[in-house]
């Protein structure tokens, strides 16, 4: 069989353009449980590998839409653990506000509700005023974070460890519930957590959950590189994505992992019409809609920069690269010197996918760009990140994965049960397993 | 109508008795979904207030075998909601190894998910080992813990004000998604926590998620009478709990609240037969499964004290009472005192029910012995606590509720469709309410 995609919904209920919801067909609301319920089927029938969560540890009446309220995403996939079946389940979780005791057992519950399909796209909370929710006086910077997050992920690790595959032997007739021999205590002390575990969840069904990372800058990539399983990563341009493609897949080699031991998965933002003329109304009933001011504060964010005060028709002009959103910030910046976009631009393209890569067209030509992106190895699947929901996805799933799968592209079937086994990944021995 | 009881079922699901999941029709495992589901299923048939779940933040194989591994409490009931209907999901997360933010959150995205049936069991985490997994030099003190915990839930039931009720408008015509005047910050700066809000959840169906008290400190009480809708309590004499019962209702005239805003319910182990022949059969194979070093274990951990260097067959020696679980060690010391217990004897009680009251019969006498406990005002409801699941549940449901029910003490069917419809209590105004 010839090498597969993976495709994953990243669902932002209220879609991922900043007034998707506001189209005539959209439906929203972070809290709206039918309409997640039915993303989550709608994966599921077009065999996604993932449904995808995003988080974020603020609110405010001026946030992107789908960000404003939402429900809280290992409470959001431990319900859909019930209603759902192959599909793998991911959510976002802060290395900088969590414990990782808490963070080990959260996803060690998941993995066993639902049967192996957990995964943990690992974060560094990018936003300093998040800072002010959690009694902290400061924000740590970028480097820290990340050093914060390699210590906390290889907790985490340890900790589902703890117990042995089958150490829980419940054996009515000696008595013993659980078999101590095979109990495992990690007592980490490290530079920034004290952890002695053992963890109180037996092995999660994939020995691990799978573990995502977004971050493109170094420290970002070299994470990766060391843990992670996938990699969601914003890529808008081709030829940057094959590089960005070959410098992971090298840094693999570095830490001694196979090139096949990562998933790389671009977000994209697809507009789809059953028809060219279609496609291009829909794009433009989005353009339409993109608030110009919300645009320029989402921009300004991303950028760490406030851009209201520049030239709206002209360049953007040289800024220092902001800590906060580093990677974000270097892509934007790179993309408005690659099309000379001006500030007013920039900011409508930010505002229409944040970074992202956009696609416009009929499934078959939303299809024609996943497949050249795949095989001209800039991609091993997709983030598919609808610009509202559920007719865009709808039309994802019936008409775009039917296309795939005609090309041989992409699976008819769950090849598993587990996400692990679907992404087509080994399931990791235990640190204490006898050599 | 008259008073009516509330129920409650505190699900350990390797049993609460420390050696119950032996018997040959237990199932055991606190990570057996399958019979989880079917506890839940069996609970709401009864027509149950309450599904409880207890929760701790450390593990071991010497520990009691409800406890050793467990799905984390949040998940399992967003799972539950998924998979009920009417019953209350209560959970318990500690004040003292956790964030407000976070446990806002995680209730209010259950209040959501369950349409109105969280609860929180708030507790403090009584044992200090728990420091060592969350890089804590010391576990603060008992006073301190209490002082932390009231902040703490101050903060959670501002931060569920946050939106004030329909302030996510979500209009199209206008592409206002949020309402910013129905918006509130709750900017806390207090002793122990800075929090500055808003809440990235709309508010919760319940107004605040029910909150539940368990300790029976001073300190306790008094959070308790300021703060909880529910209170759980050990008390194994129907005097001791009738005195606790007034002292907590004057605490709450004290706090300017009316005496039927808490609902106290005592935990109770009822080891059942369907004739008396078989409930004393029952209760003599717990016995002589009552391991002893397990108990003495369990007793020591309780009072604070290694019991195992006393001797077994003499009075309960005077002890300092111990800092980590004060008011289960002091009502264990005063059952000592007044049934004139050896060690040995404290021990097997203890690893019976945990200092809980003890009650062994038919259907028809669980049931006289509730109605006696609740009509002179001992208890508003109980939290029921079986040997083992889930036989010894299923006689509960099928045997001791239909009695209860025939006397006009439980309902027949759920009032309301929220947690807060059902313990008849109304739901809480926001406190940026104009008045």
């Amino acid at each position: 069989m010839t090498r597969q995609m993976h495709l994953g919904v990243f669902v932002q209920a209220a879609g991922h353009h900043v007034s998707g919801w506001r189209l005539p067909d959209a439906e929203a609301g972070g809290e709206n449980l039918d309409l997640i319920q039915r993303i989550a089927r709608t994966a599921e029938r077009g065999k996604f590998d993932l449904f995808f969560l995003a988080d974020g540890l603020t609110s405010g009446a001026d946030a992107h839409p789908s960000t404003v309220v939402r429900i809280e995403p290992l409470s959001l996939l431990a319900a859909l653990a019930m209603t759902t079946s192959h599909i793998g389940l991911a959510a976002t979780a802060s290395t900088t506000y969590g414990e990782p005791y808490h963070a080990a057992r959260v996803f060690a519950s998941l993995d066993h509700l639902s049967q192996g399909r957990a995964a943990w796209n690992v974060v560094t909370t990018s936003y300093a005023r998040s800072a002010a929710n959690f009694t902290r006086g400061m924000h740590p910077d970028h480097d820290a974070r990340y050093e914060i997050a390699e210590e906390f992920v290889d907790i985490c690790k340890g900790l589902w460890d703890s117990w042995d595959d089958g150490a829980i032997v419940m054996d009515k007739e000696s008595g013993v519930f659980a078999d101590a021999s095979r109990m495992h205590v990690l007592d980490h002390k490290g530079k920034h957590f004290t952890v002695r575990g053992p963890l109180n969840s037996s092995r999660p069904p994939q020995g691990h959950p799978i573990i995502i990372q977004a971050g493109s800058s170094g420290p970002g990539q070299d994470l990766a590189a060391r843990t992670a399983d996938v990699v969601f990563t914003a890529q808008g341009d081709l030829g940057e994505a094959k590089a960005f493609y070959r410098s992971l897949k090298t840094r693999l080699a570095q830490h001694g992992r196979d090139p096949g031991a990562i998933t790389v998965m671009p977000g994209v933002f697809p507009v789809i019409g059953r028809d060219r003329a279609e496609a291009e109304e829909n794009y433009n009933r989005l353009r339409e809609l993109t608030d110009l001011n919300g645009a320029l504060a989402l921009l300004s964010d991303r950028l760490g920069h406030d851009v209201r005060r520049f030239d709206l028709d002209a360049p953007l002009p040289d800024l220092p690269i902001s800590d906060q959103l580093r990677s974000r910030a270097e892509l934007l910046t790179a993309l408005a010197r690659r099309e000379k976009m001006t500030v007013r631009e920039l900011a409508l393209h930010a505002g229409m996918a944040r970074g992202h890569g956009i696609v416009r067209g009929t499934p078959a030509e939303i299809a024609d760009y996943l497949q050249q992106w795949f095989e001209q190895e800039a991609a091993d699947g997709f983030n598919i990140m609808p610009p509202w929901f559920p007719t865009q996805f709808d039309l994802f799933v019936d008409h775009v994965v039917p296309e795939l799968q005609r090309r041989g592209l992409f699976r008819r079937e769950y090849e598993g049960r587990t996400l692990r086994e679907n992404l087509g990944l080994p399931r990791p021995v235990s640190r204490y397993a006898a050599a």
